[in-house]
C-alpha cells in the first residue's frame, strides 16, 4: 500500500453500502486511521449489508439509511465530503438475471442518484467506484488487462459497466475526480453467507465449515484469482490518495491465480472439514458463466505500488476463525 | 436490399417507438408490403413522436399508447408476434446529460420492459434493436468498424451500449433472434424539427429552411456520414429477413463521408436560403462531441448485401420538399 498512515486522519469520508462486506471492512479501517466516517446503507435485504459489519463501531460513525436513488436524501450525508467511497451495489449474477429491474435500479439509477447530488452538493469530491470482473465477459486472453473489451454476458455485468462509465463520465465533465477498480473474487470476514447466488467465495467457505460437500460446476478447472478483503481496502485508500488514480480503471488480483478445484482442496485442508466434487453446471448458471478468468494487475502495481499482501492460506485461516467465532451473525 | 418483397405480406409485425421519424417511415413501408402492423408509442413529449407520421394511415394499424416500462401492458401488442422492429427510445445527448433519470427509463427500463414481455409472450420472435454511433465515444481510428471499442461519451451513448447488450444477452439466452443496427445520422421526412436537442440534420434542415443561419460548431471540418431514411429502412427490413443477421450488430453509413461544412454547403444549394458560419462550441455540446465518425460498414455490405441508395443530395431534396409541404406538423 502506497498510502501515508495519517493521510486520512481527521478526514470526512463517505461510505456507501458500508454495511456490506467489503464496505464494512474499509469503514472499520477508516475508523482505525481516524477518519470521520459517514455511512450511506439502504439494507436492501438478501444484498450483503449485515448490520453486525458495524456493530462495534456505534456511536464512533454516522449512518443514514438512505436509496441513492434518493437524490435529494443524499444531500445531507454528503456535506463537506472530499471523498466518497461509493461500494453499494447488487452483486449477485444470477439475481440480476432472476430481477434485471432491481439491479437496474441498485446498479444504474442509485448510481446516477450519488453522482448527480454529488456534482451538486460536494463538487470536487474524490469518488472511488467499485467495478467487477464481471465487466469484461468471457475473456478474449488471459491474464485480462484493463483495455480487454467489456463484453459482459450478464445483466449485472451490464449495469456494472454502466455504473463505471458513469462515474469516469461524470469525472471528466464536472470537476468530481472518479477512479474505478475492478475487483475480482473478494473474500475475508464479514462476506454474506446465508445463501450462495451472490460470491462463490462464501458459500464455499460455509459448505466446508458446515461439514458439507461443495459443488464445483464443470471439471473444477476454472482459473480465477482470489483477493483477500484487507487488500482490498489497502487498494480502495491508495487509489483514494492518489491523485494519479484520477480518472484511471484498475484490474485487482490475487497473487497468483488458482483453480476452483485448487481453492477449494486448500479451503477443505484449512477448515478440516467438508469435501469437494464436480458437478454438471445448472443451466441458469453455465449461460451467465464466464469460464476462466485471473486478471493482469500490473497496471496498479506499477502505478500505485499496490501489492495483494496476504496469501491465499493465510487469508482462509483469518476467515475460517473469524466466521467460527461469529457464525450466528452470518449463517 | 436483399430481402424479397413478399417477405412481409401478411405477416404480423410490431413496430415500438412506431410513431417516431424512422419507425414512422418503416411503418408506413410495412404497410405498402402488406403487413399487418401494430405500433407501440408512449408519444413522450418533446421526442421524435408525432401522429402525423402515421396520420395517413389511420384505420390500416394497431395503435397500443403503452410505455414499455409497463411489462404486463406490453402482453397485448406481443401477442402471435414474430417480428419486432423495437425503435422506441430517448435520442437526445443534451437531453440525457440534462435528466439522465428519464434517459435511464426510455433507454434502459423500457428495453428491458420489452424483452422480459418478448421472452414470456413472444418466444422466439425476431427483434431488431436500432443502436447508435454514440455508443463509440471518441473514434480512436476512422472509419469505424463494429470491433471498436464502445466507450461512450454521454449518458445516451452508455444507456444505449446497455440496451443493445440486453438485446444480444437475451438473445443467446431465452431463444429469441436479435440484431442491431448501430446508426449514424439518419435524415429525411418525419424527423422531430422543433428543437435542435435530438438530431442536428434537422436542425440544420429548419433552419436553412426558415432562411436563417446554421451554426457549424468549430471549424465545420468535422466528419460525419448521413443515411437517408429510405435506406435505414431497408436495412432494417434487410436483418429482418435474414437470419444471418441473428445475434450481429452492424454498422450503418451513408454513400461517403462528408464535411460538416460540406454538408451545410449542398443544404443550402438545395434549399435556395439560408447560411452557415462556423461559431465556437457551446460549453455543453463541446463536452460530449466526438469529434469526426464516420463508419465502416462492409459487413452489411459484404452479409447482406445493403448499399445505401440515396445520395446526400437527392435525399435532401426529397426531404426539403416533404417539410415544406408538411411544415405546419413539424414546425
Amino acid at each position: 500500500m502506497s498510502f501515508a498512515q495519517n493521510a486520512f486522519a481527521g478526514k470526512s469520508v463517505l461510505v456507501t453500502g458500508g454495511y456490506g462486506f467489503i464496505g464494512g471492512n474499509l469503514v472499520r479501517r477508516l475508523v482505525q486511521l481516524g477518519a470521520e466516517v459517514t455511512v450511506v446503507d439502504a439494507l436492501v435485504p438478501n444484498t450483503g449489508a449485515n448490520c453486525f459489519n458495524l456493530a462495534q463501531l456505534e456511536g464512533r460513525i454516522t449512518v443514514h439509511v438512505v436509496n441513492m436513488t434518493d437524490e435529494d436524501a443524499m444531500r445531507e450525508p454528503l456535506r463537506g465530503k472530499m471523498l466518497v467511497f461509493n461500494l453499494a451495489g447488487q452483486v449477485s449474477h444470477v439475481d440480476s438475471m432472476r430481477d434485471p429491474y432491481s439491479d437496474l435500479m441498485m446498479n444504474c439509477q442509485a448510481q446516477l442518484g450519488l453522482l448527480e447530488a454529488c456534482r451538486k452538493h460536494a463538487p470536487g469530491a474524490k469518488i472511488v467506484f467499485t467495478g467487477t470482473r464481471q465487466q469484461y465477459g468471457r475473456p478474449e486472453y488471459l491474464p485480462v488487462d484493463e483495455r480487454h473489451p467489456l463484453r459482459p454476458i450478464d445483466i449485472n455485468g451490464i449495469h456494472k459497466v454502466a455504473g463505471e462509465a458513469y462515474h469516469l463520465l461524470y469525472g471528466r465533465l464536472y470537476g468530481l475526480r472518479t477512479t474505478s477498480l475492478r475487483l475480482t473474487n473478494t473474500y475475508g470476514p464479514g462476506q454474506l453467507m446465508r445463501h450462495g447466488r451472490q460470491a462463490f467465495v462464501g458459500w464455499f467457505i460455509r459448505r466446508a465449515l458446515d461439514g458439507k460437500q461443495i459443488d464445483l460446476f464443470g471439471d473444477g478447472r476454472q482459473m480465477r484469482d482470489f483477493t483477500y478483503v484487507d487488500d482490498v481496502v489497502d487498494a480502495l485508500l491508495d487509489v483514494a490518495y492518489r491523485p494519479e488514480a484520477d480518472g484511471e480503471v484498475f484490474n485487482l488480483s490475487g497473487e497468483r491465480p488458482y483453480s476452483l478445484r485448487e481453492f477449494a482442496d486448500i479451503l477443505v485442508g484449512v477448515v478440516g472439514g467438508g469435501s469437494y466434487a464436480c458437478v454438471p453446471f445448472p443451466e441458469e448458471r453455465c449461460q451467465i458463466d464466464i469460464g476462466s478468468y485471473y486478471a493482469d494487475s500490473s497496471k496498479i502495481k506499477t502505478m500505485l505500488d499496490w501489492q495483494p499482501a496476504v496469501p491465499l492460506r493465510e487469508g482462509l485461516l483469518r476467515t475460517v476463525e473469524y466466521y467460527r467465532r461469529y457464525r450466528s451473525h452470518y449463517w
